[in-house]
């Protein structure tokens, strides 16, 4: 199988102002945060991670679900931020020491490393409701914020529920059917809520939604594959994360279940159903069958 | 100031059938959460913080603030499930070791002694957006769900940035404006949102809306000064969970910052602005007013 190249400069050139646009919002967002009084060591440690960077896939995602539907900006943008809220909260979460014990993330020390682990957990915590309060306050007719709460909601609780399956399987042999239950869970279901968001969010008709939501799937899969393959050849330097971790505390990982090759493999699989799924879009959803090739292709 | 009894034989008979009714509900619900699979360890986590009981005030004030509105059980369940879940998230949660380092909630072995640190903070961490999911799925109409999820996420915000400054606070010197803000944030806040819940359930006029948010917020003060109370009077037996834990780790409590008397005197006086609060609704909030009584005499 090979891979179409439609990451050029135009596409490139596009994903880095989508980026910079998110990330202009998302900080005149954490600037209204509480910068004193009791509880300003709990926002200083929800803006310390919301700030560390990341590549904001997720945002650019339910943005540009929502655009190919034809939504604007400004529809999408609450749910936008609201998933790198949630997104956030999972990283925070999953870097505790009773987690994944991670000290370093995104190149910078890890939430609990820098605020201690009380406020690494409440941080987090708080980053969830405030997610939800932002699709309440979405400025799209009422009618679309149960759809909107749903979406969000079983992404977030399948995440969960992969993450819990994730530390469960450092005890157990490597399983294929759970590694895959993992991925699903653990990546894929938020990938696809932000495809889910980003079109709902744009009033889109049921048959946009589903193949919207099959593409954030694949695109999920194909992503944690991929992360899971950089793990295991690529430096700490690289990655701006310890690397070679998911061996040494024996994740249950898709090259260690299947083989590095059969992975790579798979990803591209994964890749190819994420753009079949956006045939009925044309050149509309050519960026981001972009994000799906910059995916597989990611180094970092 | 005196207290009206109005905890009489119907009053007990009501609340104990209130709380039944809820209970079973809620272990339906439990119910239906999967039993096996690679996430089994964490339903169970689940399910065992949810079943461990404690007196159920917060759904069944939903229940009831809907109910004086015109509202029906049916439609204030679901908000009365999402708040039990959002107050058990806050319970697993506060007491791991980074936080308040309990080892004994409602007489038994907290989440994180039995299923470990990990699937403690993942449970909590299910139940947030279990909540919400909840409130999307409610077969009130759409336009009501907006209130709903705003009110439960600004209560659960309120009440993470309260369990902030309440951590913050240990290390500081007794504040009266301080644990003001904690008794605000970490309690007041989430029965506020369960009066504004049932209410917005029910599908009430912003005048009702507001007099119950009042009556929930003085209730919640209320309650909280008596459970600090409680903790420097009671024993560990008669709570079901570790006495006099406050003074020990330097917890802003109300006795520490206004002594034990003028506290008293505080809920009586939150009391009664509780009890004020709901004139407008005449003796069809007999029982709301039975619960701030309720609140203020109990001695677990």
């Amino acid at each position: 199988m090979t891979i179409e190249t439609r990451l050029d400069d135009d596409w490139l050139t596009w994903f880095q102002q989508a980026r910079q646009d998110f990330d202009q919002a998302f900080a005149g967002h954490l600037d209204r945060l509480p910068q004193t009084g009791p509880a300003a060591r709990l926002y200083e440690a929800v803006g310390y991670s919301c700030r560390a960077g990341g590549k904001r896939a997720r945002p650019v995602l339910v943005i540009e679900a929502a655009r190919v539907c034809g939504g604007t900006f400004e529809q999408a943008l609450p749910a936008a931020l609201a998933v790198e809220c949630i997104h956030t909260f999972s990283l925070i979460h999953d870097d505790l020491p009773a987690m994944d014990d991670d000290d370093l993330r995104r190149g910078k020390p890890t939430n609990h490393v820098v605020y201690g682990q009380a406020h690494a957990i409440l941080a987090g915590d708080w980053l969830v409701p405030h997610a939800f309060a932002l699709l309440a306050a979405n400025p799209v007719p009422a009618e679309r914020v149960p759809g909107l709460v749903t979406a969000l909601a079983e992404g977030t609780k399948d995440m969960v529920v992969g993450q819990a399956a994730d530390i469960t399987g450092e005890t157990t042999a490597t399983d294929k059917q759970l590694v895959a239950f993992i991925h699903r869970n653990k990546t894929a279901a938020l990938l696809e809520a932000c495809c889910v968001l980003g079109a709902t969010a744009a009033g889109a008709a049921p048959q946009q939604v589903d193949a919207l939501r099959k593409f954030g799937g694949h695109l999920g899969l194909a992503f944690q594959i991929a992360d899971d393959v950089l793990d295991m050849t690529a430096s700490t330097e690289a990655l701006g994360k310890t690397a070679g971790k998911d061996a040494a505390v024996n994740k249950q990982t898709w090259p260690a279940a299947f083989g590095l090759e059969a992975s790579n493999a798979r990803a591209r699989q994964e890749y190819q159903a994420a753009i079949d799924a956006l045939a009925s879009f044309g050149h509309q959803a050519d960026r981001l069958r972009g994000m799906a090739e910059f995916v597989i292709r990611r180094t970092n």
